[in-house]
Protein backbone atom coordinates (compact mmCIF):
# COMPACT_ATOMS: atom_id res chain seq x y z
CA UNK A 1 0.00 0.00 0.00
CA UNK A 2 1.15 3.83 -0.51
CA UNK A 3 2.64 5.14 2.30
CA UNK A 4 0.35 7.64 4.53
CA UNK A 5 1.65 10.77 3.08
CA UNK A 6 0.62 9.48 -0.41
CA UNK A 7 -2.38 8.46 0.86
CA UNK A 8 -3.68 11.56 2.01
CA UNK A 9 -2.61 13.66 -1.45
CA UNK A 10 -4.71 11.15 -2.88
CA UNK A 11 -7.76 12.33 -0.93
CA UNK A 12 -7.17 15.73 -0.97
CA UNK A 13 -7.07 15.47 -5.11
CA UNK A 14 -10.08 13.24 -5.25
CA UNK A 15 -11.84 15.77 -3.15
CA UNK A 16 -11.36 18.25 -6.40
CA UNK A 17 -14.19 18.91 -8.86
CA UNK A 18 -14.20 15.79 -11.57
CA UNK A 19 -11.61 13.70 -9.65
CA UNK A 20 -12.68 10.68 -8.44
CA UNK A 21 -10.25 8.64 -6.21
CA UNK A 22 -8.77 6.34 -9.29
CA UNK A 23 -7.89 9.67 -11.75
CA UNK A 24 -6.53 11.35 -8.01
CA UNK A 25 -4.29 8.29 -7.73
CA UNK A 26 -2.92 8.44 -11.42
CA UNK A 27 -2.44 12.33 -10.95
CA UNK A 28 -0.20 11.62 -7.65
CA UNK A 29 1.83 8.89 -9.53
CA UNK A 30 2.60 11.29 -12.24
CA UNK A 31 3.76 13.79 -9.86
CA UNK A 32 5.53 11.42 -7.73
CA UNK A 33 7.70 10.23 -11.15
CA UNK A 34 9.34 13.92 -11.19
CA UNK A 35 8.88 15.26 -7.66
CA UNK A 36 11.20 17.62 -8.06
CA UNK A 37 10.43 19.02 -11.63
CA UNK A 38 6.47 18.61 -10.62
CA UNK A 39 5.72 19.51 -7.05
CA UNK A 40 7.67 22.04 -6.33
CA UNK A 41 6.22 24.76 -8.95
CA UNK A 42 3.00 23.24 -8.00
CA UNK A 43 3.80 24.28 -3.67
CA UNK A 44 5.06 27.43 -4.74
CA UNK A 45 2.07 28.21 -7.74
CA UNK A 46 -0.49 27.16 -4.58
CA UNK A 47 1.11 29.22 -2.11
CA UNK A 48 1.20 32.31 -4.38
CA UNK A 49 -2.47 32.05 -5.11
CA UNK A 50 -3.20 31.82 -1.23
CA UNK A 51 -0.60 34.44 -0.51
CA UNK A 52 -2.23 37.02 -3.16
CA UNK A 53 -5.74 36.09 -4.51
CA UNK A 54 -8.55 37.93 -2.74
CA UNK A 55 -11.61 38.57 -2.82
CA UNK A 56 -12.84 41.68 -4.67
CA UNK A 57 -15.33 43.84 -1.68
CA UNK A 58 -17.12 45.29 -4.72
CA UNK A 59 -17.96 42.54 -7.38
CA UNK A 60 -16.87 39.37 -4.86
CA UNK A 61 -14.27 38.24 -7.70
CA UNK A 62 -11.19 36.62 -6.81
CA UNK A 63 -8.23 38.52 -8.34
CA UNK A 64 -4.48 39.76 -6.83
CA UNK A 65 -5.89 43.40 -7.25
CA UNK A 66 -8.02 45.22 -5.07
CA UNK A 67 -10.35 46.16 -5.87
CA UNK A 68 -10.22 43.10 -8.56
CA UNK A 69 -8.80 44.11 -12.49
CA UNK A 70 -12.61 44.59 -13.89
CA UNK A 71 -13.62 46.58 -11.59
CA UNK A 72 -10.32 48.52 -11.46
CA UNK A 73 -10.49 48.78 -15.32
CA UNK A 74 -11.39 52.39 -16.26
CA UNK A 75 -12.21 51.29 -20.19
CA UNK A 76 -15.18 49.14 -18.44
CA UNK A 77 -18.74 50.65 -18.76
CA UNK A 78 -19.55 50.90 -14.96
CA UNK A 79 -23.19 51.74 -16.25
CA UNK A 80 -23.89 48.65 -16.99
CA UNK A 81 -23.87 45.53 -14.39
CA UNK A 82 -23.70 41.76 -15.05
CA UNK A 83 -25.10 39.47 -12.25
CA UNK A 84 -23.31 36.21 -12.21
CA UNK A 85 -24.18 33.26 -10.01
CA UNK A 86 -20.51 32.43 -9.45
CA UNK A 87 -16.66 33.37 -10.74
CA UNK A 88 -16.73 30.35 -13.27
CA UNK A 89 -19.56 32.47 -15.02
CA UNK A 90 -17.99 35.70 -14.97
CA UNK A 91 -14.60 33.91 -16.60
CA UNK A 92 -16.80 32.58 -18.68
CA UNK A 93 -18.42 35.98 -20.15
CA UNK A 94 -14.78 37.28 -19.93
CA UNK A 95 -13.19 34.38 -22.07
CA UNK A 96 -15.83 35.12 -25.12
CA UNK A 97 -14.85 38.91 -24.59
CA UNK A 98 -18.80 40.25 -25.41
CA UNK A 99 -18.84 41.98 -22.02
CA UNK A 100 -17.76 45.65 -21.45
CA UNK A 101 -19.64 46.68 -18.52
CA UNK A 102 -18.69 45.25 -15.23
CA UNK A 103 -19.96 42.64 -12.44
CA UNK A 104 -21.02 41.27 -9.43
CA UNK A 105 -20.99 37.54 -7.98
CA UNK A 106 -23.92 36.42 -6.23
CA UNK A 107 -22.01 33.19 -5.09
CA UNK A 108 -24.54 30.93 -5.79
CA UNK A 109 -28.39 30.51 -6.28
CA UNK A 110 -30.91 30.52 -3.87
CA UNK A 111 -31.89 26.95 -3.40
CA UNK A 112 -34.55 25.48 -0.65
CA UNK A 113 -32.58 21.94 -1.15
CA UNK A 114 -29.15 23.00 -0.09
CA UNK A 115 -30.70 25.11 2.30
CA UNK A 116 -28.92 28.81 0.34
CA UNK A 117 -31.42 31.83 1.27
CA UNK A 118 -31.00 35.60 0.23
CA UNK A 119 -28.41 36.03 3.55
CA UNK A 120 -26.07 33.46 1.84
CA UNK A 121 -25.59 35.21 -1.39
CA UNK A 122 -24.37 38.51 -2.36
CA UNK A 123 -27.72 40.04 -2.78
CA UNK A 124 -27.64 43.33 -0.03
CA UNK A 125 -24.61 44.09 -1.59
CA UNK A 126 -26.00 44.11 -4.92
CA UNK A 127 -28.92 46.39 -4.08
CA UNK A 128 -26.56 48.74 -2.02
CA UNK A 129 -24.86 49.21 -5.36
CA UNK A 130 -27.57 49.68 -7.24
CA UNK A 131 -28.42 52.24 -4.43
CA UNK A 132 -25.19 54.37 -5.14
CA UNK A 133 -27.13 55.36 -8.52
CA UNK A 134 -24.17 55.07 -11.09
CA UNK A 135 -25.68 51.72 -12.71
CA UNK A 136 -28.15 52.56 -15.44
CA UNK A 137 -28.91 48.66 -16.12
CA UNK A 138 -28.79 45.39 -14.55
CA UNK A 139 -28.43 42.30 -16.94
CA UNK A 140 -29.29 39.19 -14.80
CA UNK A 141 -27.12 36.51 -16.38
CA UNK A 142 -28.03 33.49 -13.97
CA UNK A 143 -28.47 29.64 -14.52
CA UNK A 144 -31.71 29.06 -16.96
CA UNK A 145 -32.40 26.40 -13.79
CA UNK A 146 -35.32 26.25 -11.29
CA UNK A 147 -32.77 27.62 -8.64
CA UNK A 148 -31.49 30.18 -11.44
CA UNK A 149 -34.79 31.49 -12.60
CA UNK A 150 -35.97 31.98 -8.77
CA UNK A 151 -33.00 33.49 -7.93
CA UNK A 152 -33.49 36.02 -10.85
CA UNK A 153 -36.99 36.54 -9.87
CA UNK A 154 -35.77 37.38 -6.38
CA UNK A 155 -33.66 39.50 -7.44
CA UNK A 156 -35.64 41.55 -9.45
CA UNK A 157 -38.24 42.20 -7.17
CA UNK A 158 -35.58 43.47 -5.05
CA UNK A 159 -34.24 46.18 -7.32
CA UNK A 160 -37.45 46.79 -8.58
CA UNK A 161 -38.21 49.90 -7.05
CA UNK A 162 -34.59 51.54 -8.42
CA UNK A 163 -34.93 53.65 -11.51
CA UNK A 164 -32.96 50.77 -13.64
CA UNK A 165 -33.32 49.14 -16.75
CA UNK A 166 -33.37 45.03 -15.44
CA UNK A 167 -32.69 42.69 -18.40
CA UNK A 168 -31.97 38.87 -18.80
CA UNK A 169 -30.10 37.13 -21.48
CA UNK A 170 -32.23 35.64 -24.39
CA UNK A 171 -33.04 32.16 -24.49
CA UNK A 172 -33.28 30.25 -28.11
CA UNK A 173 -31.74 27.76 -30.45
CA UNK A 174 -28.12 27.58 -29.35
CA UNK A 175 -25.75 28.27 -32.17
CA UNK A 176 -24.60 25.36 -34.04
CA UNK A 177 -27.82 23.72 -32.31
CA UNK A 178 -29.92 20.91 -34.19
CA UNK A 179 -33.88 21.55 -33.28
CA UNK A 180 -33.91 17.75 -33.48
CA UNK A 181 -31.61 17.36 -30.32
CA UNK A 182 -33.40 20.39 -28.49
CA UNK A 183 -35.47 20.11 -25.21
CA UNK A 184 -39.14 21.26 -26.01
CA UNK A 185 -38.62 23.74 -23.08
CA UNK A 186 -36.13 25.39 -25.46
CA UNK A 187 -38.04 25.14 -28.40
CA UNK A 188 -41.17 26.52 -26.95
CA UNK A 189 -39.04 29.40 -25.69
CA UNK A 190 -37.45 29.56 -29.46
CA UNK A 191 -40.31 29.53 -30.94
CA UNK A 192 -42.10 32.34 -28.73
CA UNK A 193 -39.75 34.66 -28.80
CA UNK A 194 -39.10 34.63 -32.96
CA UNK A 195 -37.84 37.88 -34.14
CA UNK A 196 -38.34 39.08 -38.16
CA UNK A 197 -35.86 38.95 -40.23
CA UNK B 1 -9.55 37.43 -16.99
CA UNK B 2 -7.83 35.18 -14.13
CA UNK B 3 -4.90 36.82 -12.30
CA UNK B 4 -1.76 35.18 -14.10
CA UNK B 5 -1.29 33.40 -10.70
CA UNK B 6 -4.54 31.69 -10.77
CA UNK B 7 -4.04 31.26 -14.55
CA UNK B 8 -0.42 29.52 -14.19
CA UNK B 9 -2.57 27.49 -11.44
CA UNK B 10 -5.10 26.24 -13.76
CA UNK B 11 -1.78 25.49 -16.10
CA UNK B 12 -0.44 23.23 -13.53
CA UNK B 13 -3.10 21.51 -12.60
CA UNK B 14 -3.97 20.73 -16.45
CA UNK B 15 -1.12 18.54 -16.83
CA UNK B 16 -2.26 16.32 -14.59
CA UNK B 17 -3.73 12.86 -16.29
CA UNK B 18 -7.22 12.44 -16.50
CA UNK B 19 -7.63 16.47 -16.61
CA UNK B 20 -8.05 19.23 -19.06
CA UNK B 21 -8.21 22.75 -19.12
CA UNK B 22 -11.94 22.85 -18.64
CA UNK B 23 -11.22 20.21 -15.28
CA UNK B 24 -8.67 22.04 -14.54
CA UNK B 25 -10.17 26.07 -14.10
CA UNK B 26 -13.25 23.83 -12.04
CA UNK B 27 -10.45 22.46 -9.80
CA UNK B 28 -8.62 25.35 -9.44
CA UNK B 29 -12.30 27.51 -8.69
CA UNK B 30 -13.46 25.07 -6.13
CA UNK B 31 -9.82 26.03 -4.00
CA UNK B 32 -10.54 29.93 -4.67
CA UNK B 33 -13.63 28.95 -2.75
CA UNK B 34 -12.52 28.14 0.49
CA UNK B 35 -8.71 29.02 0.11
CA UNK B 36 -7.50 28.55 3.59
CA UNK B 37 -9.57 25.35 4.17
CA UNK B 38 -8.59 23.36 0.72
CA UNK B 39 -5.27 25.50 -0.14
CA UNK B 40 -3.05 24.70 2.97
CA UNK B 41 -4.12 21.31 3.74
CA UNK B 42 -2.87 20.58 0.09
CA UNK B 43 0.28 22.60 0.33
CA UNK B 44 1.19 20.88 3.98
CA UNK B 45 0.70 17.17 2.18
CA UNK B 46 2.45 18.00 -1.01
CA UNK B 47 5.54 19.65 0.87
CA UNK B 48 5.16 16.23 3.20
CA UNK B 49 5.87 13.87 0.16
CA UNK B 50 7.95 16.20 -2.21
CA UNK B 51 10.54 15.84 1.53
CA UNK B 52 9.71 11.94 2.58
CA UNK B 53 8.96 10.02 -0.68
CA UNK B 54 11.79 8.07 -1.58
CA UNK B 55 12.62 5.72 -4.49
CA UNK B 56 13.46 1.92 -2.83
CA UNK B 57 16.94 1.79 -4.29
CA UNK B 58 15.79 -2.37 -4.24
CA UNK B 59 12.62 -2.68 -6.14
CA UNK B 60 11.96 1.16 -7.66
CA UNK B 61 8.80 1.62 -5.86
CA UNK B 62 8.23 4.81 -4.11
CA UNK B 63 7.94 5.74 -0.06
CA UNK B 64 8.34 7.34 2.79
CA UNK B 65 10.16 4.04 3.78
CA UNK B 66 14.13 2.98 2.50
CA UNK B 67 14.01 0.45 1.83
CA UNK B 68 9.99 0.59 0.42
CA UNK B 69 7.73 -1.37 2.95
CA UNK B 70 7.41 -3.78 0.63
CA UNK B 71 10.87 -4.72 0.59
CA UNK B 72 11.44 -4.39 4.30
CA UNK B 73 8.60 -6.28 5.33
CA UNK B 74 10.19 -9.73 6.56
CA UNK B 75 7.21 -11.71 6.03
CA UNK B 76 7.28 -11.30 2.40
CA UNK B 77 8.84 -14.05 0.25
CA UNK B 78 11.88 -12.80 -1.24
CA UNK B 79 12.09 -15.75 -3.79
CA UNK B 80 9.32 -14.73 -5.72
CA UNK B 81 10.05 -11.16 -7.63
CA UNK B 82 7.19 -9.48 -9.50
CA UNK B 83 8.33 -7.52 -12.11
CA UNK B 84 5.85 -4.56 -13.07
CA UNK B 85 5.64 -1.66 -15.98
CA UNK B 86 5.12 0.90 -12.94
CA UNK B 87 4.09 1.55 -9.65
CA UNK B 88 -0.04 2.52 -10.42
CA UNK B 89 0.83 -1.82 -11.17
CA UNK B 90 2.50 -2.39 -7.87
CA UNK B 91 -0.49 -0.66 -5.97
CA UNK B 92 -3.18 -2.44 -7.70
CA UNK B 93 -1.69 -6.04 -7.05
CA UNK B 94 -1.39 -4.61 -3.37
CA UNK B 95 -4.66 -3.94 -3.50
CA UNK B 96 -6.02 -7.09 -4.24
CA UNK B 97 -4.01 -8.39 -1.38
CA UNK B 98 -2.72 -11.71 -3.67
CA UNK B 99 0.81 -11.46 -3.61
CA UNK B 100 3.08 -11.97 -1.31
CA UNK B 101 6.71 -12.00 -2.89
CA UNK B 102 8.55 -8.66 -3.53
CA UNK B 103 8.33 -6.51 -6.59
CA UNK B 104 10.42 -5.22 -9.12
CA UNK B 105 9.42 -1.98 -10.81
CA UNK B 106 10.90 -1.32 -14.22
CA UNK B 107 9.46 2.32 -14.96
CA UNK B 108 8.08 1.69 -17.96
CA UNK B 109 7.77 -0.75 -21.09
CA UNK B 110 10.26 -0.66 -24.48
CA UNK B 111 9.12 1.63 -26.96
CA UNK B 112 10.35 2.27 -30.39
CA UNK B 113 8.01 4.75 -31.16
CA UNK B 114 8.56 7.05 -27.73
CA UNK B 115 12.23 5.97 -27.65
CA UNK B 116 12.66 3.84 -24.46
CA UNK B 117 15.42 1.85 -24.70
CA UNK B 118 16.73 -1.18 -22.15
CA UNK B 119 19.01 1.64 -20.84
CA UNK B 120 15.95 3.80 -19.86
CA UNK B 121 14.53 0.96 -17.90
CA UNK B 122 15.83 -1.02 -14.72
CA UNK B 123 16.54 -4.04 -16.35
CA UNK B 124 20.22 -3.89 -15.30
CA UNK B 125 19.28 -4.14 -11.43
CA UNK B 126 16.19 -6.76 -11.53
CA UNK B 127 19.34 -8.81 -13.80
CA UNK B 128 21.61 -8.16 -10.63
CA UNK B 129 18.79 -9.38 -8.19
CA UNK B 130 18.44 -12.20 -10.03
CA UNK B 131 22.36 -12.87 -9.97
CA UNK B 132 22.17 -12.43 -6.08
CA UNK B 133 20.99 -15.79 -6.01
CA UNK B 134 18.01 -15.15 -3.50
CA UNK B 135 15.51 -15.32 -6.35
CA UNK B 136 13.31 -18.66 -7.45
CA UNK B 137 10.82 -17.44 -9.78
CA UNK B 138 10.53 -13.75 -11.51
CA UNK B 139 6.90 -13.39 -12.16
CA UNK B 140 6.41 -11.39 -15.60
CA UNK B 141 3.76 -9.15 -15.01
CA UNK B 142 3.99 -6.73 -17.90
CA UNK B 143 0.87 -5.23 -19.68
CA UNK B 144 -0.85 -7.50 -22.40
CA UNK B 145 -0.34 -4.85 -25.15
CA UNK B 146 2.66 -5.16 -27.71
CA UNK B 147 5.25 -3.15 -26.19
CA UNK B 148 4.63 -4.71 -22.87
CA UNK B 149 5.16 -8.12 -24.49
CA UNK B 150 8.47 -7.16 -26.67
CA UNK B 151 9.68 -5.80 -22.91
CA UNK B 152 8.51 -9.14 -21.65
CA UNK B 153 10.17 -10.99 -24.09
CA UNK B 154 13.59 -8.89 -23.91
CA UNK B 155 13.59 -9.29 -19.87
CA UNK B 156 13.02 -13.23 -20.49
CA UNK B 157 16.20 -13.34 -22.86
CA UNK B 158 18.45 -11.32 -20.63
CA UNK B 159 17.78 -13.23 -17.75
CA UNK B 160 17.17 -16.76 -19.29
CA UNK B 161 20.94 -17.58 -17.96
CA UNK B 162 20.02 -17.76 -14.28
CA UNK B 163 18.63 -20.79 -12.95
CA UNK B 164 15.33 -19.23 -11.74
CA UNK B 165 11.86 -20.10 -12.73
CA UNK B 166 10.05 -17.63 -14.96
CA UNK B 167 6.33 -17.36 -15.44
CA UNK B 168 3.70 -14.84 -16.89
CA UNK B 169 -0.01 -13.70 -15.86
CA UNK B 170 -2.65 -16.02 -17.49
CA UNK B 171 -4.45 -14.87 -20.10
CA UNK B 172 -8.35 -15.66 -20.48
CA UNK B 173 -11.40 -14.84 -19.85
CA UNK B 174 -11.72 -12.06 -16.95
CA UNK B 175 -13.76 -12.70 -14.37
CA UNK B 176 -17.70 -11.09 -15.10
CA UNK B 177 -16.93 -10.85 -18.90
CA UNK B 178 -19.13 -11.58 -21.54
CA UNK B 179 -17.63 -13.67 -24.19
CA UNK B 180 -19.49 -11.82 -26.58
CA UNK B 181 -17.90 -8.49 -25.73
CA UNK B 182 -13.99 -9.79 -25.79
CA UNK B 183 -11.86 -9.53 -29.16
CA UNK B 184 -10.68 -11.67 -30.85
CA UNK B 185 -7.01 -12.33 -29.23
CA UNK B 186 -8.24 -12.68 -25.61
CA UNK B 187 -10.90 -15.67 -26.95
CA UNK B 188 -8.35 -17.04 -28.91
CA UNK B 189 -6.07 -17.13 -26.15
CA UNK B 190 -8.93 -18.24 -23.55
CA UNK B 191 -9.70 -21.44 -26.20
CA UNK B 192 -5.83 -22.30 -26.77
CA UNK B 193 -4.96 -22.07 -22.99
CA UNK B 194 -7.83 -23.91 -21.57
CA UNK B 195 -8.08 -26.36 -19.03
CA UNK B 196 -9.66 -29.59 -17.68
CA UNK B 197 -12.44 -28.97 -14.61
Amino acid sequence: MPAKEIERLIGIFSTLPTMGPRSARRAVLSLLNQPKVRIEPMIQTLQEVLDKVQECPVCGNRDTNVPCSVCSDARRDKKQLCVVQDIADLWALERAGIFHGVYHVLGGVLSAINGVGPEELRISQLVERIQSGEVEEVILALPATVDGQTTAHYVAQRIEKYPVKLTTLARGVPVGGELDYLDDGTLQMALKSRRSL
